[in-house]
């Protein structure tokens, strides 16, 4: 995995994957899968997840502050589905189980997910809570990113030039995803 | 166009799409381009979406309290691109221009643009001035809905059974696209 500039890590999530979402707090770890996450601004980059209240990893983002934000890929795709399947609460061997591998992440030490083609630690933004409690929304700021350069570098995604099953997934329902498919390139717009 | 039971609307968002924002007030009518928008909620539906506070779009919603969310397509790529470098601010003329043909939503009003795989008419719900003021994001309940027969049906996107200039575009970075892409299957979750 390459360091991002933090001024690109808005486009690891500009195209809109599913991703899984890593939580550490007092001990306990958790990784969960969310298709509910997007850029919220640039420079600062920010990002905005949906992780609902009855999950341990909304416990464990709320108790510590701080959260990861990884791009699985096709070759993950059970893995995915495992993880939004399963809840930490109920399996408390749950990673073992899902056949997640984790390292820390170096400011925070939330977990990255090995495997992603992109991970990020963010740091949840201070005035969320009153986003968070209705809507289960939570605000944070990048603080750190990294991708595999087989499929972006010089900020930028290239999945056009790598194995399929580096892809990253979009998820419809009940796990069946998308895969990001082939380049479209839009004319330049004049006189804009 | 057909109707989508609102119990399913955050599905014509959940693969993470780039999107059209339609706004009207007071004889005033645009349409921008974003790729930051995903849904907060199943059922209500709601959505969020980040819409810069300097663009013509912003000033048309925060005026009339409802916004329009459309998921283009590949054969629209020159359209998302155009509507998203111009603006409604100093182009009067910018639908025209961008050749984007809309149609009035029934309950709001707001712009409906054709061509496009699935269109919502949303409200703007009522909490979220101290939200949208550092963020720049809308959040929203869907109050209306419709989708293309060829690519969405029973709840769920069909793509591999259509055109494929039907496929929704992913923006990565200065008018280059994915379009969404194959099919991926993950096996059930035992014991979850």
């Amino acid at each position: 995995m390459t360091p991002v500039d933090l001024k690109h890590a808005y486009r690891l999530l500009n195209h809109g994957p599913t991703v899984l979402v890593g939580s550490a707090h007092a001990g306990r770890t958790n990784v969960m899968a969310a298709a509910w996450a997007m850029p919220l601004d640039f420079d600062t980059p920010k990002i905005a997840v949906v992780v609902d209240k009855s999950t341990l990893t909304r416990a464990l983002i709320d108790a510590s502050g701080v959260l990861s934000v990884c791009v699985p890929t096709v070759a993950m795709k059970d893995l995915v589905m495992a993880a939004g399947a399963m809840s930490g609460n109920n399996q408390p061997d749950k990673l073992d189980r899902c056949q997640i591998h984790i390292q820390e992440a170096p400011q925070t030490g939330v977990p990255l997910v090995q495997g992603c083609i992109a991970q990020m630690e963010c740091r949840v933004l201070p005035a969320t809570a009153h986003v968070a409690g209705p809507h289960d929304l939570i605000l944070a700021e990048v603080i750190g990113a990294w991708a595999d350069e087989r499929v972006f570098s010089q900020g930028r995604w290239h999945f056009e030039n790598a194995p399929p099953e580096l892809r990253s997934l979009h998820h419809v329902a009940g796990g069946h995803f998308y895969a990001i498919g082939e380049v479209v390139q839009a004319l330049p717009v004049a006189n804009a």
